[in-house]
């Protein structure tokens, strides 16, 4: 944080991070439905209206938290959804990028902070349809429109064939990790993902 | 259900669909936290004991009541998970059978008697690990296990690279139509799981 801020700024910012900090603790703790507004406040150690100036709902409280997780670099909260500084790197050898993404990703789903929390957002998103809608297009549906600019950029390369539909390609690796993760199907690791690599370039079918 | 069978049988039976019903009722009404054995067998016109005689917890009853609805097809419900009716046909055009099973799939997922328990399992299972093992032990991975063996039988014939892991292979067509299902991430039909087995077979790379 930069010390040239104004104070209030900086009060600002120690709170919303305090707010972001207790959400996250407490949905991982005791689940969406009985994490509260009143209880994120208490936790965060500020009063209830401090929240509901920014925020309408616990769920867009949420939602932000983890939108600042995901986002954590210390850039200005407001820029972030615009402009995310992540890409899917193109070094013109789309296995290997898509690999280190993926393995990067095993990372992540592995992280203390990221898998409590996670796991209790996308619970609730399978049997309440509003709120899942609301995590797949605001966390979500941004990380994959990454894969799908990074396949895009593949087909004009001519790594990919042209006629795929990119948004239904990258599922063939992105999705598997994705249920190994949320139902606990089964193990994954770096030789897992890239495996999944592996068989969506190149096809099941022999060549 | 056989007019020769005893009448104390007929009445266990009777009473064993009941608390099946009200078991798959109950979940999807009010979730797996507040479903309870009490509520199960108040639903059920049964006695809690009728109930603990055949099954040690909830989750026993709910697991059953979903092999249930899943193998329903008045079999004896003893034979059901040795030997399984279904297997995945092998007409020895591997595209087409896949297709024709995950067809199958989108219409399960579609029918109401089977996605609000289902949602309610699979949620549950997301944040408890001990349900979540239990879920894909019972449920998830003998399904998966078909989708195994038919790509081994076309492995024998050719029509897979010898090379492959069916157990992972099986995940790139299955797995992203289970994250549509649980996460609602995007819309899906007949036409995208058609998709999704053109695109596994042949691959994102140009042949």
């Amino acid at each position: 944080m930069s010390t040239t801020k104004p104070v209030h700024k900086r009060r600002s910012e120690k709170s919303r991070r305090a707010i972001y900090d207790a959400a996250l603790a407490l949905v991982a703790e005791v689940g969406y439905p009985r994490t509260t507004v009143e209880g994120i406040a208490a936790r965060a150690g500020v009063g209830k209206q401090t929240i509901y100036r920014w925020w309408s709902s616990k769920a867009d409280v949420l939602l932000e938290a983890f939108l600042d997780l995901a986002y954590e670099s210390g850039q200005d909260p407001e820029q972030r959804q615009e402009q995310p500084e992540y890409a899917i790197p193109d070094t013109g050898d789309l296995a290997a990028d898509l690999k280190a993404v993926l393995r990067a990703t095993v990372d992540e789903l592995r992280d203390p902070r990221f898998e409590g929390p996670s796991r209790a957002l996308a619970a609730e998103g399978v049997v309440d349809e509003e709120l899942g809608r609301a995590v797949v297009a605001k966390l979500l549906e941004p990380s994959l429109q990454l894969y799908a600019d990074r396949l895009r950029a593949a087909q004009d390369a001519g790594e990919i064939r042209p006629d795929l539909d990119p948004r239904i390609a990258l599922e063939l690796f992105v999705s598997p990790l994705a249920q190994r993760w949320l139902q606990r199907t089964a193990p994954f690791s770096y030789e897992y993902t890239d495996t999944l690599v592996d068989y969506a370039l190149h096809g099941l079918a022999p060549r």
